[in-house]
């Protein structure tokens, strides 16, 4: 991991870009973090495209460090300045499609879609984990926070770093992960817009039921996909706060 | 309203027996109320039965004064020790025996049970709220929370000066009652166990769906009808902070 830039905000917090190999991301700590003090770490999941999502990445990890939480992103697989998967984009196409022509989303485009995303992007995030956690300043546990919710599922099945999880059921989530969702038994919340255009409301409610956490606590709230109200970022770090310190 | 005896609990709480007419009820108000600087008042509500309820009615009032606010309740027609109803005691039975035998239990059973009781609960609810608000250290706008969630609707509904309302979707409401919930505007948050044993997941989901509210939150939480995290005591409190402060 390179850091290639860094500058301290208004608030104190010490933003800093780095790349891991080409990989783009974004590393938030507070002001009071420190060797002898570290700040649990949030990773901060998103649906691509770092450029786009820097504005609402940067306020929720400002967020999270007025809480003593360090926060951190990584641009995901085909998405930003990274290379384009020529599936995936495919993929992309027949999703839009399927949507634009008032379709049911069929599982295998969301499966075509989503799995390679999964598989690519998860080690991705594991090896930028272990890149952060060497930081003096950094502790663990690590909290996920936020979608693409499928990533989310299966970092909390296989990385034991992972204590807590905050999901956004804003994206969709192919049959077959259904199983992973079981195997799942960290913390959970989860968000859910009622009204998101782009998603299904039983299919998030049906993966809610589905993980085998003994605490997971569902926020559904009214609205579309980007209007998750403000009040959820408190309630959001009020819960990493109950589970990582 | 009369008082009838009063005791300073030991967080400084001055916690209040009265009877409202005939009606026995309790009301709870922070160290800190006074003419000067009266607090917003929470209704509590619950499914009757003010001497086996008492201690968790205590527990939501003291969390509720920590965070500024006056709690009342007032026992329900049928229950503790108010005269029984021969039809509600029959609803009841009716209720219990559909339960037991595992069946479905009946539209016709919940609105013969929950109708009455709404129809003579909510007059006798707004008349413990004129009597409270005519006291100097407790000031509106007011908040309903928990129980029964049909009393709960009818008083959003027709009671102005209840400004946000905390259901528990805990108990069964009538079909006829969804259209009521249409016309609720208020700002919700709606509890649910996810796994009640004696309620239907599904119409509370509908139930949820139905409210007219543009803020409406669901939290929903793993476990039974009785396992409603201590978390979701501070969340309410926050809910009420925002909406009566």
């Amino acid at each position: 991991m390179q850091f290639n830039s860094e500058k301290r905000l208004d608030d104190g917090v010490l933003e800093r870009e780095f790349t891991l190999g080409e990989i783009p991301g974004f590393l938030w700590t507070p002001r009071s973090a420190s060797a002898s003090a570290p700040a649990p770490l949030i990773l901060c999941g998103h649906p691509g495209g770092l450029p786009m999502m820097y504005p609402r990445l940067a306020a929720r990890a400002r967020s999270a460090a007025a809480a003593g939480f360090a926060a951190a992103t990584l641009e995901l697989p085909g998405s930003g300045d990274r290379p384009r998967s020529t599936a995936a984009e495919q993929a992309r196409a027949d999703l839009r499609r399927a949507i634009g022509a008032g379709a049911p989303v069929g599982d295998e485009i969301v499966a075509r879609l989503v799995l390679p995303l999964v598989e690519q992007a998860v080690p991705e995030w594991r090896a930028v984990l272990d890149a952060l956690l060497a930081l003096p300043e950094i502790s663990g546990p690590v909290g996920y926070s936020g979608g693409v919710i499928a990533i989310g599922v299966r970092l909390a099945v296989v990385e034991p770093r992972i204590a807590a999880a905050l999901l956004f059921a804003g994206s969709f989530v192919p049959r077959v992960m259904f199983d992973e969702a079981r195997q799942v038994t960290i913390p959970l919340q989860v968000l859910l817009q009622w009204d998101d255009e782009g998603n299904d409301r039983q299919l998030a409610l049906d993966l809610f039921d589905a993980f085998g956490s003994a605490e997971k606590t569902l926020h559904a709230n009214m609205g579309g996909h980007t209007g998750v109200p403000q009040f959820e970022g408190d309630a959001g770090n009020r819960f990493f706060a109950r589970h990582l310190k």
